[in-house]
């Protein structure tokens, strides 16, 4: 079976980059955003609608219009979103297969758990998240417009999470490692804990 | 400045093996129950005494006798528990000088924070930490009566650490690695994670 790495991580906490590091120091595949792309062609659904479903929770992508009704609406929704997250599971399962790969994200710690992954969680306080999106702020934001694009993303994420998996995002019973990259240099921690599967 | 790694457990989870394995495969000093006895040398206390404050809530120390203030005995009891708290932080501390080692519990990682220790939270699935119990069980207890006594010493370390730290214990926000040895086999664990250090 081949070794595969999954791995949840707060906004900001540098999660991302630990993922694709740890894959480029390992020689595994890395998928993140990848999925998304593969999940619109399966579904012929545009990306950003995909991104929308698998990101958000079910009730807020479809606004209640006056005259269309209520069952409709949820049926149709239901529908997708059954049909995004079947897309979503083939895919990772199809990818998990195929050679030993990280995954950042996707609930891809529960939909692959038959393939034993090391399910690994990235965590970090709150200054050092500010300081990370800081550094990579194209939007010019301010630390308030942040500190609440954080809070507001994680809450996503972890509704999301709980919706698929009924069990609690972060919580640290759900994962085999959890690692907190407060004050960390990414590039550092990944040339230690890749040191782990060698 | 020495190495540091302090070790926050479960009871049942492995921790204190986990942590006396580790400083064996690191070379290091390791320091669990040696810290009561260097506790009750330097506090003139008996050693079973130090070990009830050092492990529970001071309000369970004392039962209220009649006839006895208890404003008095709230007095004697702030000062003991004072001294044998400060009596720990000195121990530590002289210890955490002297040479790289591994500290199991006692908020180590809250009284050496100047000297930037590891630290590590070692925990598992009850499943595991009944097991793990039953097999060392030398007092023959039931499932049902290890069950209880898992429950009842981590809410006693929780409110220990809590009292002196004002921190959760348990809140991955306190530590640097959090490691689940749920079915893990801890020397093998061991073994892996020690590669990190070298």
């Amino acid at each position: 079976m081949n070794q595969i790495i999954t791995i949840g991580r707060e906004f900001g906490s540098g999660g991302r980059e630990f993922g694709r590091r740890l894959a480029e120091e390992l020689g595994y595949e890395y998928y993140d955003k990848e999925i998304i792309a593969e999940i619109a062609k399966k579904t012929e659904l545009s990306e950003s609608y995909v991104q929308q479903i698998v990101e958000r929770q079910p009730h807020r992508l479809f606004p209640i219009t006056v005259g269309q009704s209520l069952a409709y609406v949820n049926k149709y929704q239901n529908d997708l979103i059954v049909k995004v997250f079947n897309a979503q599971c083939e895919i990772l399962k199809d990818l998990a297969e195929k050679s030993n790969c990280v995954f950042v994200g996707r609930c891809a710690d529960y939909i692959l758990k038959d393939y034993k992954p090391l399910k690994i969680f990235i965590y970090s306080d709150l200054k050092s998240k500010i300081e990370r999106c800081k550094e990579r702020n194209n939007d010019n934001l301010t630390e308030d417009d942040i500190r609440k694009a954080i809070k507001r993303i994680d809450k996503e994420r972890a509704k999301y999470y709980e919706f698929y998996t009924g069990h609690k995002w972060g919580d640290k019973e759900n994962y085999d490692f959890c690692i907190n990259t407060s004050n960390t240099d990414i590039k550092l921690l990944v040339s230690v804990i890749a040191k782990i599967f060698k």
